[in-house]
């Protein structure tokens, strides 16, 4: 028996047919629709999705009902049925038909806990009015899209601003909404981007989209108008309009039948399983949004609730079912993301997290185009890679942009896969032709840009080191070697900022003062690196070098990609 | 000094100006162009490179010349400079410069050979032809674009269909050029695709782009008209008309520097190189398209010229000429194109390869969206993974499609890289979200029916294998379990095949005959593995299911992605 039919639930049942013909399997899920796409619900608000059906289809076109995994995968499915608590003696689960109230007991040999995850909805006065949505289910992306719709609504506001909330944020800013989305975390994605990253991608958002962030800011009221529609929201640092208003604050695990059951919950809150998905009772497997996992980097206990390893799960414990040992060994902190026309996402661990775990972090950030340049589609990713600078392991990679993000994460996934080194990503052979990549990937380029740092080839400062510099009224030349074209088009500033183009500064050196520090600024950090060695070269001992470049200063004026 | 200009040259002298600033670095090329985009060629045949100065500009738009390298590098860079011989005993160089002949000797400390490699143009009658044209620098891409514009051409022949052949009829077919492929060897892409992927392949470029294909066919000769332009092409098995003919057989090294310098060359003729990218002296290093290099996964001398492992090559012998000891450890066969709207690429080694080493080799192939199905842009991969049965290696990935192949074999290139098993591949946890994948990576799904295969839990056949027993009047039931929809799209006709849906077999097995073998077939091959256990499980013994479904038939009639 399996309590749960979304992702896990029927990824058990189905790979348990399989393998075990003549078992009776049967999953029970309390909602109306099963099995369905949640994370394109985002995409069905904004019509990339085409029809709400496609959520619920499989790819020839049958909707993955109860009746479809009846004849299809000759499962007993029972929607509108709750399990209401698990008799772990007797092995058996009462279940209750949500139409008729009905109850009953169904008996089990193994039971499968996919319970998984409910929205997080705060207590906030006026989250009962019209236009106040969480978006977890198909019913509510149904509910928004027509609230939208039928109201003409112009102007949203997002609560959250972790995965949900920005892709969400994206959708309604495809729609042309003004879309503003408050977070209380003093940035956004604060559980996957580290702050550097994270105000990047802000910044591109805005600009792009139009999305107005309020970071660091707590909504504290909605308020309606006289036919219950909410019309504001007040946070503790002002208020905004608002014709609608989603709530993605965040998901926590459905545990209250394993709870009762008294199966043991880990320190996340979710349900404790082991390497096998086996909860604290033998007889009972549990996966999905509702359980905790490792993160195999750390060893530690983390609530990861993805549909990547919910399928995952799902097979490991339809194997154990069956008689077959197999393992899910955790996760590695992989997520990704798309909203408007940026993507971004993470593996490993961030910076913030390596330092809190107290490695000898060194990073490196680097903008480059995603595929040659002079080929049509190619866009920019800003890649950071985070490293352990004692023994060059690679602990992380994050990367957002308009362009090819996604590819180097999982590249980069697969080398934390097998614990390797930076000089293993540098080594790795990817493929390489104009529409796919550079001769020197990306990912292999910012990893070379950190091992030129570790190797003290060059000395960089970040784009905050430099604003505080600036704001420091600290003396030193900020030494732009760009094309004037490049620096007319987007420059700081600042007196102490003097272009140089970087072929004339060979034959311009006498002009740059020995007495003061000078720090090298261009693009995308390539070019400041060639000057810092330039200078270096000449005698100058106080050079850094802008890491990233303009492109990864996010202190106006506003960039695009 | 450094002996070639393009890629690997250019990359030693930029890292080695960086390292030492005060060393004297000379490179020399016999060409006009420098530092060019070579693979960037096709894309500007038909027009996706909007200028030919694309092909030369940084991306900030200044010309990749002699100036440019001397101003912003600090390079001293000869063009239309030829070294003629070298002097190993008195460290010098005879050069010439090709615009006046004049001759002198250049001194070196260190030499580093980039000589590149040049095409392969077989004494063909007729090859002095107007309209005949090899395909290797920008010169020629420019002369066929020219002649292809002024002469109005409709008919173009590509000879050769290794990747510049693949890619340039890809350009051809664009540009709506009825365009034809002639491959002595059986089949397309034979160095890099087994049989089965580059048929598949084939198949789809032939329906898509109309490309004809005429493999197993040798050119004889070429045949022109009274104003000597080239108009036709003769064969071995008869003749096609040509307004253009590009030949594209293949490169070989430039070596005859090396030769006569009496360094020593590698079983491929390419030079030989240790690890650290230095040739039998030791005083002269080579990289780029003049070395050979080491099968990571085989120990095998390989003669691998592409550009990412040119710019790998280049940074390693730049460190060790700068006292850093840096080592090059090879590659894993990984190659990529892109032709037409279709994506193929290869990483570690085919069936063949591995099956030629003495592997027991087990494969899958599986064609899957490289998204989910529900999202705009979704398109099909169809991979095919290549393992080593006894110990669970990966050896291989090959993928082809419109969709997403490259991702893929990123992965599948770091999972090599550390020697992984299939298992590995399944652990990965790889970035999920509806834009950028399924829940299920392809990879991973297609690793899975490895996996399934391995533990005995299907029986497969290829659609090779089927087309077999139909041709052999062998008696048994192909059972097609799609819907009627899909079925009438595309089917194989005949008698033997029954009709029976997936979601209706369960209660029409009494229909299905016992007596005889049962081989399943669907549209991807996942519906014909439910259907093989759900009859397995229903005690029929002689069932198989056939591997990838009706994606990966390739004899008619003719499919689509």
């Amino acid at each position: 028996m399996i309590v749960g039919g979304v992702a896990a639930g029927p990824k058990v049942a189905a790979r348990a047919r399989r393998l075990m013909p003549d078992a009776e399997i049967t999953v029970v899920d309390k909602g109306r629709y099963i099995s369905y796409a949640g994370c394109g619900m985002p995409f069905y608000v904004d019509d990339q999705v085409g029809h709400f059906r496609e959520l619920f289809n499989t790819g020839y076109g049958l909707p993955r009902d109860a009746e479809y995994f009846r004849s299809e995968r000759g499962l007993n499915f029972l929607t509108r049925t709750e399990a209401v608590a698990v008799d772990r003696a007797g092995k058996q689960v009462l279940i209750r038909d949500l139409e008729t109230s009905r109850e009953k007991t169904l008996g089990y040999d193994r039971l499968v806990l996919a319970t998984g995850a409910e929205s997080v909805m705060p207590p906030l006065e006026g989250r009962e009015l019209a236009g106040v949505f969480k978006f977890r289910d198909p019913g509510d992306a149904q509910a928004v899209k027509e609230y939208l719709e039928r109201r003409n609504v112009q102007e949203a506001v997002v609560v959250g601003a972790g995965f949900i909330g920005i892709e969400l944020a994206g959708a309604l800013a495809n729609l042309k909404l003004l879309t503003t989305v408050i977070e209380f975390q003093e940035r956004i994605l604060p559980l996957t981007l580290d702050a550097d990253m994270a105000r990047l991608l802000e910044e591109r958002l805005a600009a792009a989209h139009g999305i107005e962030f309020r970071t660091g800011e707590r909504v504290v009221r909605l308020e309606g108008d006289e036919q219950g529609r909410v019309r504001r929201v007040h946070t503790d640092r002002g208020a905004c309009d608002a014709e609608v208003v989603i709530v993605a604050v965040g998901v926590r695990p459905n545990v209250q039948l394993a709870r009762e059951a008294g199966l043991v919950l880990g320190e996340t809150g979710a349900v404790a399983i082991d390497e096998h998905c086996r909860t604290s009772d033998p007889d009972i497997y549990a996966c999905g949004d509702c359980v905790e996992t490792t993160h195999r980097l750390t060893g530690e206990k983390v609530y990861s609730p993805f549909a990547s390893a919910a399928n995952r799960q799902g097979r490991v414990v339809a194997d154990n079912l069956a008689g077959r040992p197999s393992v899910y060994r955790g996760v590695l902190g992989t997520a990704v993301l798309q909203a408007g026309t940026f993507n971004a996402g993470r593996t490993g661990l961030t910076e913030e997290h390596a330092r809190r775990l107290g490695h000898q972090v060194v990073t490196s950030i680097a903008p480059q185009r995603d595929r040659t340049h002079y080929h049509p589609g190619s866009g920019m990713v800003i890649l950071k890679v985070v490293a352990d600078g004692r023994s060059g392991r690679l602990l992380g990679v994050q990367g957002i942009g308009p362009g090819e993000v996604v590819k180097r994460i999982d590249v980069a996934a697969a080398v934390l896969h097998f614990g390797g080194t930076v000089n293993d990503l540098l080594e790795l052979d990817l493929g390489y032709a104009p529409p796919f990549n550079t001769p020197v990937d990306p990912l292999q380029h910012t990893a070379n840009a950190l091992v030129n740092k570790l190797d003290s080839i060059v000395e960089t400062i970040s784009a905050d080191e430099l604003k505080a510099k600036l704001d420091d009224d600290e003396d030193f030349v900020l030494l732009d070697v760009r094309v004037e074209k490049e620096a007319k088009h987007r420059k700081i500033d600042d007196p102490r900022r003097v272009l140089v183009t970087l072929s004339e500064l060979r034959r311009r050196l006498a002009e740059i003062p020995r007495d003061k520090e000078i720090i090298t600024i261009c693009d995308i950090g390539v070019r400041s690196y060639e000057a810092y060695r330039l200078l270096r070269g000449a005698g100058f001992d106080r050079v850094k070098s802008v890491e990233g470049g303009m492109r990864t200063w996010p202190y106006g004026p506003a960039s695009m990609f």
